[in-house]
């Protein structure tokens, strides 16, 4: 099955408001690899996952390593959680831009009724110098109800304050794994599309993963077996619209296929990567290479600039 | 059984304070077919049931698709949520009126339990300059109570800056599956019925479904066996008192039985209709072929002018 | 065993604050039968049970005839929903005094946990010249702690606007099943003390039913046998002490029945009637008929003027 | 196993801000039997089991019969809801101080998730003239934490307008009878330290009851069999330390035991009553003569001064 | 597998707005042991425990023994609930510092669904002369959402006033078993990082207990069997970054272990102590004594000044 771009997306830039747009050229243009690209370092591992992430690398557990790493590597901006903002960033301000994810969660309990509630505002935001706002929305969920219902409060607080909404889209619940599961293309193409409906300005996608076996039991045309991952990528690109699109990394994985996907969603329009563990689970030296590596090709894949 | 208007309905607008009446007095006469009546065109199966819907017509994906067709095939409005509203329309502005929907759902999970929490406020539909707001109500949930109390906060800030509300009233819920399910006459008679005692100044209904079968489990007279389709729609516009009535389309059907339940409802005294799928689910001229269709028996059959 | 009310009650008006007393005051003696009675007629049944209650006279679907009859037949009040109170009261304001109700639920989902949320405010009413407010709080349902927080903040807004609040006092929920059921003597007198204790001014409840069977299971002294319907009443009028008390009429019951109920609750202390579906279910002639019944009952029963 | 107080309470008004010390003082010595002691007349169980318990002396039907007793008799204070205080306070305002009751709930559903919600505020206290508020604190259900969070409103608010906060402290809840049951010395003596910790001013409890084959269930030492009535009663009044205790009566039992725990709570250091059944379940006259032997009681057992 | 920490964290006090820094500063080296330690003790046992807390020493069971011990044996601050801050604080302020702890729960019902609502504000603590506020946050409970949200209020409210903010970090509720236990190194670790990022200033944690047949359920590396109890510490201090941690002592335990532990916090880097029934479970001097023998170790194991 061909796909193909149907319409030339228009600039995103040309439709923000003033606040919106000045934060969000700092990420695009002005820090990171530039050129309109998004390279983001997140570091709320912590939370979601706990201090286990930090073993592989005994020296990420401290958040410094994080904050320089997103200064000395040249990333367009670090997106952390309350604690972080308030004790680390005041010395990395003005090195590198932070976007101030605003809500979170544990690992547990199980993510069966997930929801993540906010512990950070738009405020605590725009008081900590933060460029842009991080929002986790689980697409699917039992409880998807009170998430949306909180969103709109954090999407009123962004307009209000003229914030950029970055908003990790991540399909989630009990009732997801019925069609498809959450890695499914049917979800990942799903919550794209969901978060730019709920006025996202950046959406966050995990690449979505082709499963034959898990596919059938999405709906129609995704249970046709007839799509590549290169396909599904494109196709969630696509559904976002004009909003930029950020490709998360998960947990550690072959480099080449890091780099692959990095050119699949550049290729496709998207607008950069947002890879954590990825990067900072490795020894300083080679966590510096890989972002080289990571930033070249972003650059050399650009197909879309916002 | 014969069904006949009791009563002749006063004209919606002389009751409609200043505001509600401006932005409605749009719709009807300024945009749209004209002489009292609304064609809109529905913007939100992209959230309701995912992107699923528009692999049948690729070009239907990208929003400004459904903008232009509202724009150029000339709708009374065209309905979407708070993204496009903010990320699209600015184009479209003052080319064709805007409906805000300020409430959605997903397809997953499922609607057994239905609520739709709200996403975006009356005021930003002031914001943005709609000229109307949508809201979905889903009459008969075990969850009704927060939506109805949902409703009230909506309709007061309609009612506070004189923004028609525009009630979508879907029966909806395991309950109602027990008395005759969410498409029956009764259902809709009453989810019609409903929507005017809640305050909406327009209703958008789907089209009920005869079937003896699952009637027999609503109460009388709806198990009665003695009426048509004809009949019941003719009902659920008459529940519907002075507000006005759209029919909704649902998924693509026969394109008979879609101008013959167009001419149902206006013969009814319905207001007009709001097809989606039945119209953007096809190429562009296509679209415009059958808008015409649509317009041509909306004007013949109007039998009630607001 | 004999009853008699053991205290003369004191006037009610004399102990209401002014706003209250001016408005009730219209609905006792400038409006309706006079003499301090209450004939109310109450147009919500087309949310509580669906369109179904207007096939037995089709003319009644459309709420101008249950606003013309008050208006003709000179009735104390008019007790509707925000939407007839905005659409349909206009045309009347000055004719007849309207109560707003300001919550309400539909016959789907069942009743079991039974709470009727707020679609309507205290300053709607206010704004749109209502001389009272109506509440229904379900005695006794499980999600009771809500009805009476909710009802705590609309009484309150009653206090602060001087507006008499009429609470439609209902045994309700699978608990209240298991100690006589939702129309026990028990459960009614209950209702009406209750609805007293949180700030009514009026109390709305329905007729007790004495029912030797289902009373077993009520607290002593209600599973003794020894009262009778009168005794009944009586106890429940006495129960809600300086309050105001109507008697509701339910579905539509014998003539001869609901002028002897009507003749026993003025008898016993009671202010008047809130007959719905026992009126309107009538052609316009034989409704003004009964309600001339009713009226000449009420104004020869009168034993307590407030 | 010996008890006695370990350390000499200081007097509560000592540490009252000015607000709270200038009512209470009413209540302890310019009302009731003065020197410091506490007689309360609650009238709060229409409500709270409905009207079946003014069967045994109908006259107690009518509030009034409780104000004048309270009046008459010289009572510290009553404690009712809003609703009398209303629609009967007025009357008696400046004879008898009022404790507003601003939570409650009915017998119906059972108690086994107990949470008694708000009906009326702090304000209302203050508008309609009471010396203090009530409030039900459930110790130990499954609701427990709603119930802490609404105190803390209600705590707050007595903080603001100077209002002394007489906490109902009761053990209640599925979870309470698998540890002793509410009437234990352990959920008792738990209840009296949690409102004293929570902010109140006077705390209520019921009166302890020893019963070995429960109290096994209960937390060491509770569960020692060391313990007599009249002990429990002493380390409950400790636990609530500076707070003044109020013994409830409960359900109407025998002269010469009301009168015994009466002076138990006194020797404890107890400050005084609060038996509603025990005194209005009787005639005029006979109600009036309990109350003497209790003042007398109270008077000649006074061992803390507050 | 050794464990070393792997940063010199940076001073606290130097990243902290001035009230903060102003107020904790005071805790640090104005009162208690001084040179940047924290010796805390705890008086809310009797709301989480009940007063069978205080029957090992009656003479604990008055708030003044603990007030006055915290006074006189020179600790740096007495964490309380707000009843003790408003009754007991007063004849204290000034001679040592208080922490108002603003939410607890009771040990009924059980904690499988475990969460903490406020019953106090941080506006209580500024206007009582608090130092610190305290809040118990529980890990990994199924209400964990809820937690972090309360949470989220009473921070923003600290930033407001700039009043540290004291995190109780604890592992709890019916998932946490599954993982290792509510007292394991994965949970406590994994508690310590989510104080820091939810904004906490300073952490109390519980030892963490190396119990190799429970840890098996943790997720790598937990599960390794590597690690010491020495090392477990270790992490859990260097998890909270540069928070300030204190531990907790919980019931009472061994003179020897107790000591030996307060070093390995101090020398991994903690700041000092919490310690509750060790201290005030003993005859006064005993109590002095083992005070004596905390602050010595605590003053010879400092590893840290923040």
């Amino acid at each position: 099955m061909e796909v193909k771009s149907i319409t030339e997306q228009k600039s995103l830039l040309d439709v923000l408001p003033p606040g919106k747009k000045a934060r969000l050229h700092r990420l695009l243009f002005e820090f990171g690899p530039g050129n309109g690209t998004l390279m983001l370092l997140p570091i709320d591992q912590g939370i979601e996952h706990g201090p286990r992430d930090f073993f592989p690398n005994p020296a990420s557990k401290d958040p410094e390593y994080q904050f320089k790493l997103a200064a000395e590597a040249g990333y367009s901006a670090i997106a952390c959680q309350i604690g972080f903002a308030e004790k680390y960033y005041p010395d990395y301000a003005g090195q590198v831009p932070m976007i101030l994810k605003v809500n979170g969660k544990t690992e547990v309990p199980p993510d069966n009724q997930a929801f993540s509630t906010t512990n950070a505002s738009v405020e605590d935001a725009v008081r900590l110098g933060a460029d842009a706002v991080g929002y986790t929305m689980y697409l699917g969920s039992p409880r998807q109800g009170e998430d949306l219902h909180q969103l709109k409060g954090v999407r009123e607080d962004c307009d209000r304050y003229g914030m950029p909404l970055v908003v990790w889209a991540y399909p989630r619940g009990e009732d997801i794994e019925k069609v498809g599961g959450k890695g499914s293309f049917y979800a990942i193409d799903y919550a794209a599309r969901m978060a730019m409906e709920m006025g996202a300005d950046v959406v966050k996608i995990n690449m979505p993963v082709i499963n034959p076996e898990k596919d059938k039991d999405s709906p129609a045309p995704y249970n046709s077996g007839e799509f590549s991952q290169e396909d599904a990528i494109a196709h969630c690109v696509e559904s976002a619209g004009r909003c930029l699109v950020v490709l998360s990394g998960g947990s550690k994985i072959d480099d080449e296929q890091l780099l692959q996907q990095t050119r699949f969603v550049m290729q496709a329009g998207g607008s950069g990567v947002i890879y954590g563990r990825n990067v900072w689970q490795r020894e300083w030296s080679e966590a510096l290479e890989v972002v080289e590596q990571i930033k070249e090709i972003m650059l050399s894949s650009v197909s879309r600039v916002p």
